[in-house]
C-alpha cells in the first residue's frame, strides 16, 4: 500500500503527497502522456525530467501490441527500458480496446478483438490486464474496465458497471497473485480501481460504494470527457467525488483543458492525464496564460516574441514565435517539438501553481484570476 | 579576410584554425546541415551546441523561398532567427536551383526557375545569391556556380566553368558592395570560391588557377559526389588542392562517409558537409567504430547496449539499441531524432580525433586503424 498524505485543504481541493516505490510525487498532478513508451513529438524521459514531469503514463494496449510486454519484462520493465526513473502509471488497455481495435466481443472473461497492428486476434480479461501491467512494471496499474459512451442507454450502464465491479475484484486478486511471484519486475505494484456509470449520478454512486469496498491504492473517475457537456463532466465529479474515499487519491482520467483541470482540482481531483498538449503542440497550437495561440497563422511571421514572455520551457528560452511559425510551415519538425515541449512545461507548470495556491490557502483567487486570463485573450 | 592559420601539417593533411566574426574554429571540422534553419529530425541549435557542432549549413535556396531571406534579414539574420551564435555557412542556392527546382535556363545572366513550393518563376544570378546571403547574413556565403553532372561532356563542363569562373567575378564585386552598405546584417561576410571541372583533370587544374587569383577567403572543391566513383574523387583531390591556395580553407563540398573524410582530409581538405548522417538518422542506420548498423533489424529487439559502447551523446548516454529499435519500429519520432544526434555526434567526435591525431602527428595510424575498424563490423 502507497502512502497518501494530505497537506492541506480548501474546499474539496486536496494538496497531497503519493509515495511510491518509484518516489514521491506532489499532488494535484499532471500525468505526461507517452503511449508507447515514448511522448510523441520527439520527447524523451531526459526533456521530461527537464520539463518537470511527475509521473509518465503508458498504454498497455499498444506496448502489448508492440514490441511487447513479455520482451520489456526480459529487458528489466518498462522503467529500465525507457531510462525513467520516476512513477509510471499504465492503463488497463481497455479504452483502447473499445475504440481503437477491431470487431470485439465483450463476455463475462474478458474481451475478444483485432490488434490494430497485424489483425490477430487477442483475448483481453482482468487477468490479462494484470498479467501484461505485471510484465512492464509500472508503479500504478489500472483496473481493467468497460468505458461505455456517456450517452450510452441506462439499461446497458448499470450491466456494463456490474461487470466492471466484477471485473475489479478479479483485477484485485489477480494483482495480489502477481506481486507475490518471485521475479516480479515490481512486487510492489499499485493498483487504481476506475468508477463508471456514464451520466446517471445514481449509478456512479451506487458503482462507488461497490468498489470503494475493496481498499485499493487510488480511485479514479473513468468515462467522461467522451461527449458529454462539461457542465455534465462538473456536474459527475461533485456528484461521485464524495463517495470515493478521502484518503486516497483521485484520478480523473483523459481531462482535459487548462480550465478542466481548475475546476475538477476544486471538486477534489488529485491525477489528471490527457493527450491535449502533445497533440495540440503537434499542430502549432500552444497554450499561454492569454488562451491557446495557433502558431501557423500569418500573423506570427514576424512575432520574435517567445510564445509566452517568462516562461522557462526549453522552447521559449531560446526561440521566438517566428521561427518556430517557419519551422511549422516548412514541416521541420523541430516545430513540433518545440511546441510540445512548451506546452507540457505548461501543464506541469500550472500544476505546481496550483499546489503553491493551495499551501498558500488562495486557490480560489488563482482559479479566478488563471481563468480570466484565458478569458481575456492576448490583447488584454 | 577572416585569418586562417595552419598549426601543423602531416603530408597534405592540414591542421589549422579559421577565425570569423563569429568564432574561431578548429578544422578539419565538419559542418552540420540545417536545410531550412533547423536540422532534419527534431533537432536543435542548442543541440547542436551539445554534440559539439562549431559550423551550421543553411540552404539559401529553401529559405528563399520559404519564410523568405528579406524577413528574415529583417529579424536580424539567420543567427539571430534560428538562435545560434557560431558561424553559419550558407549554399549558394545553384545545387538547389539545378537539383530541386524546375524548368531552369540557364543564360550568361544567369538562372530561371520555378520555386518547388509554389511553382513561381525565380530568377537568379550570382547578384541575387550575394544578396539572398547577405540578407541571411551568414558567415560564410558560397559563390553562385553551375554544379554539371560528373560524367557531363568536355565541352559541356568546359563552357561551364568559363561561365562560372565570369560569375565568380560578379560574386566578388557584389560581395564587396553588400558588404560596404549601412544596415547589412554582417558587413563581414566572407566569400568562398568553387572549383568545378568534373572529372576531367586538366579543367580542374585550369579553373582552379583562374579562380584562385580573386584571392578570396576560401575555395570549395564542388561537383564531386555526384555519380563519380570514390577513386575518381580522390583522384580528383589528389590533382587539384595542389592548386588551390595553402593559405586559405579548404571544403569538399557534400562529402561524406566517415572514410570519404579521412581520405579527404589526407588529401588537404579542412571542410565537409554532408546529409548522410541525418539522412541515415532518420532511417535508423546509426554510425560506429565497427562500421553501420541497421537499427530497424530484429537482432537489436533485445539489445540493452548503447548504440556504441563509451560514446557520449545524447542518445548512448541514456537509452539502449532496443529501445532505439521499437521506437523506430512504433514510427515514434523520438527514435529519428536520436538517431540523428548520435550519427551527428559520432562525426563531430570522428573530426575532433581526426584533430587531435594531427596535432600529435599519428594521423596516418589514426585513419589506418579507424577505417579496419569500420571494415571489421562488430562482431570484431
Amino acid at each position: 500500500m502507497a502512502e497518501y498524505r494530505i497537506l492541506k485543504t480548501e474546499g474539496r481541493a486536496k494538496r497531497a503527497e503519493f509515495k511510491t516505490v518509484h518516489g514521491t510525487v506532489q499532488t494535484p498532478l499532471f500525468m505526461n502522456v507517452g503511449t508507447v513508451g515514448a511522448i510523441k513529438g520527439a520527447v524523451s524521459t531526459q526533456d521530461l525530467e527537464e520539463i518537470g514531469c511527475q509521473v509518465e503514463l503508458s498504454n498497455t494496449y499498444h506496448l502489448h501490441v508492440r514490441t511487447g510486454d513479455k520482451v520489456i519484462r526480459e529487458l528489466g520493465g518498462l522503467h529500465t527500458f525507457m531510462d525513467w526513473h520516476r512513477p509510471i502509471l499504465t492503463d488497463s488497455g481497455g479504452f483502447q480496446v473499445f475504440s481503437l481495435a477491431g470487431l470485439r466481443k465483450i463476455k463475462e472473461e474478458g474481451v475478444t478483438f483485432h490488434s490494430h497492428i497485424d489483425g490477430r486476434l487477442i483475448f483481453m480479461g482482468p487477468e490479462e490486464s494484470m498479467q501484461i501491467q505485471s510484465n512492464l512494471g509500472s508503479t500504478i496499474a489500472m483496473a481493467f474496465d468497460e468505458c461505455p459512451p456517456s450517452k450510452a442507454e441506462r439499461a446497458y450502464v448499470k450491466d456494463s458497471i456490474d461487470r466492471t465491479a466484477r471485473w475489479l475484484v478479479r483485477c484485485r486478486d489477480e494483482m495480489k497473485r502477481l506481486n507475490g511471484l518471485e521475479g516480479t519486475v515490481n512486487p510492489q505494484q499499485l493498483l487504481f480501481g476506475i468508477n463508471q456509470g456514464a451520466i446517471y449520478d445514481d449509478l456512479r454512486i451506487e458503482h462507488a460504494k461497490v468498489i470503494r469496498e475493496l481498499d485499493l491504492d487510488g480511485y479514479a473517475v473513468g468515462g467522461l470527457a467522451v461527449g458529454e457537456s462539461h457542465e455534465e463532466m462538473y456536474h459527475v465529479l461533485e456528484e461521485v467525488v464524495p463517495y470515493l474515499p478521502k484518503d486516497r487519491p483521485t484520478y480523473l482520467m483523459g481531462v482535459g483543458t487548462p480550465a478542466n483541470i481548475l475546476e475538477s482540482v476544486e471538486r477534489g481531483v488529485d491525477f489528471f492525464d490527457c493527450v491535449y498538449p502533445s497533440r495540440n503542440g503537434r499542430h502549432g497550437h500552444v497554450y499561454t496564460k492569454h488562451g491557446k495561440l495557433n502558431l501557423m497563422n500569418a500573423r506570427f511571421e514576424k512575432d520574435m516574441r517567445p510564445i509566452e514572455e517568462g516562461c522557462q520551457c526549453p522552447a521559449c528560452r531560446r526561440y521566438s514565435r517566428a521561427y518556430i511559425h517557419h519551422l511549422h510551415k516548412a514541416k521541420e519538425m523541430l516545430g513540433l517539438r518545440l511546441c510540445v515541449l512548451h506546452n507540457l512545461y505548461f501543464y506541469n507548470h500550472m500544476m505546481e501553481e496550483i499546489r503553491d495556491a493551495l499551501d498558500a490557502g488562495t486557490f480560489a483567487e488563482y482559479k479566478k484570476a488563471t481563468l480570466a486570463g484565458f478569458e481575456a485573450g492576448e490583447d488584454a
